[in-house]
């Protein structure tokens, strides 16, 4: 297998690109397709403040890395949720990667706070993966607006995105449907824009970019999210990713296209509240995170 | 497991339904779905004259068998493709249904007519199940006009349907999303409405029905269709299926309501010609199974 650029020796091959490529080659693609992404959807300029979240796995990471390496002001922001063992060697990961590289660290540590995800599921009596959405949500908004950032960029790659917009399509979710983009718009006063410059690529090739630049990231899966519905969309389409390559980045991009007019922007600065506890916009008089951190204590 | 109905001891359990059946109340689940669909999407009314296309199959023998017990007025028709051992054992198959029931049935000979499909198929260069489609279209609709049938059946059924779905929401083809239908009106003066009475039942069902209610049908699948893709579709499906029960029929209906307002009336009588060489309705002066089969001469 010779890469299609240099005629060098491949490290990998990518069937729906037709193509394969030498390490060196590889990089360049990788970041090629990123740099697609950010441009085609106007993710953000040069001089934006990012704040990238990060968890310790492959995609973030590399996210973070290839932002670095594009000279943007990256700032890495992550959420220790308190889950034993996982979150202290996804911690351990996040901190080497940044002492490594000398990149900024904003650090959220839930269990300081009092509220670590399986104490906060357990005491709400609500599901580990909602409490944790909700949570996280609140946190990179909060992180976000506090820091002064432009945007907050997460990891998500084309796997992520195309099968939750399966799921989506499955159940026929317009409001969901309508929401799977890369880009949603800053909203209110204090919520800020969110991107996602790694839909062009697959998880296959954000462990393969990782692997490749000795990016050392945690392997294990989340131990809350075991048997989460979105991996069995990823199955399913993987069954069709692989009989027909393409059919994925085909089923995502044209379905983008066909949503790209819709607006997004779902709050109105003057339809926004002010919560009275923790002082974020929010629809209500008390904010969602708010209401869900109380009932802990 | 017991019968939901009797609790004597059941035969099948379906997941999506939460339920299982002996054989006596499967057969009567059966039934209901299938009147279910017929007079939910006005298929036909009792009076009709059906023509139900039989393959020999499962499905279409299933049908066929359904709606005669119904006691609705049926006819099978089947083609003989002209494809070598396949088509002989799956006309023994329609043949033996037919005798046992003592039904009607109208078979159509393609090696008589001089255009079996595989000779065709090569004669043209284009693919098997291209140039099949063409041709059982056209004897589908010539037979059912010459026989003055109101109506033409066929034993799609839910896994057909949902996986054809699926394959042109991933292609994001409008005109077969729009097409993907269990009724397709008459057209012209000459096209006969279109029925799938089936589709709300799994393939897993008609198996089951054929086999409790001892209908011998032919097991092996077309011997061209090898490799097809609505087979990757299926599979994909059935992946999300066995997960989450009861996700392909609420993909599949919730689907049909959003598009039930559709006009789906392709040919209006006016803009439609005469084929110069076969006298059936066609847009152009010769049909486009006539310009097929001159090639072949």
């Amino acid at each position: 297998m010779k890469c299609v650029k240099c005629k060098g020796d491949a490290v990998i091959n990518i069937r729906r690109a037709n193509a394969a490529f030498c390490k060196e080659h590889f990089n360049e693609y990788f970041t090629e397709q990123t740099l697609k992404a950010i441009k085609h959807f106007r993710m953000f300029r040069k001089t934006d403040k990012i704040m990238v979240c990060v968890s310790g796995g492959k995609d973030s990471l590399v996210l973070w890395h290839v932002l670095h390496k594009l000279g943007c002001d990256v700032t890495g922001m992550y959420i220790d949720l308190g889950i034993n063992g996982y979150s202290d060697r996804s911690k351990d990961k996040v901190n080497s990667f940044a002492e490594r590289f000398g990149l900024k660290t904003i650090i959220v540590d839930l269990r300081e706070k009092g509220h670590p995800i399986p104490f906060v599921a357990r005491k709400a009596k609500r599901e580990d993966c909602a409490v944790c959405g909700t949570i996280k949500r609140y946190y990179f908004n909060k992180t976000a607006y506090d820091g002064g950032f432009d945007v907050v960029a997460t990891g998500h790659n084309l796997d992520d995105e195309a099968s939750r917009l399966l799921a989506n399509i499955m159940h026929w979710d317009d409001e969901y449907m309508n929401n799977t983009y890369p880009v949603l718009p800053a909203g209110g006063k204090m919520l800020k824009k969110k991107v996602k410059p790694l839909v062009r690529l697959t998880e296959r090739e954000t462990a393969a970019f990782a692997i490749l630049n000795g990016i050392d990231y945690v392997m294990e899966e989340c131990p809350m999210s075991k048997g989460a519905t979105s991996l069995v969309f990823k199955d399913a389409l993987s069954t069709i990713e692989e009989n027909m390559p393409g059919s994925e980045i085909f089923f995502y991009t044209k379905f983008l296209e066909r949503v790209k007019d819709i607006d997004r922007s779902k709050t109105d600065s003057d339809e926004m509240k002010i919560c009275q506890t923790c002082g974020m916009e929010s629809f209500m008089d008390k904010c969602t995170f708010c209401r869900l951190v109380e009932k802990v204590k």
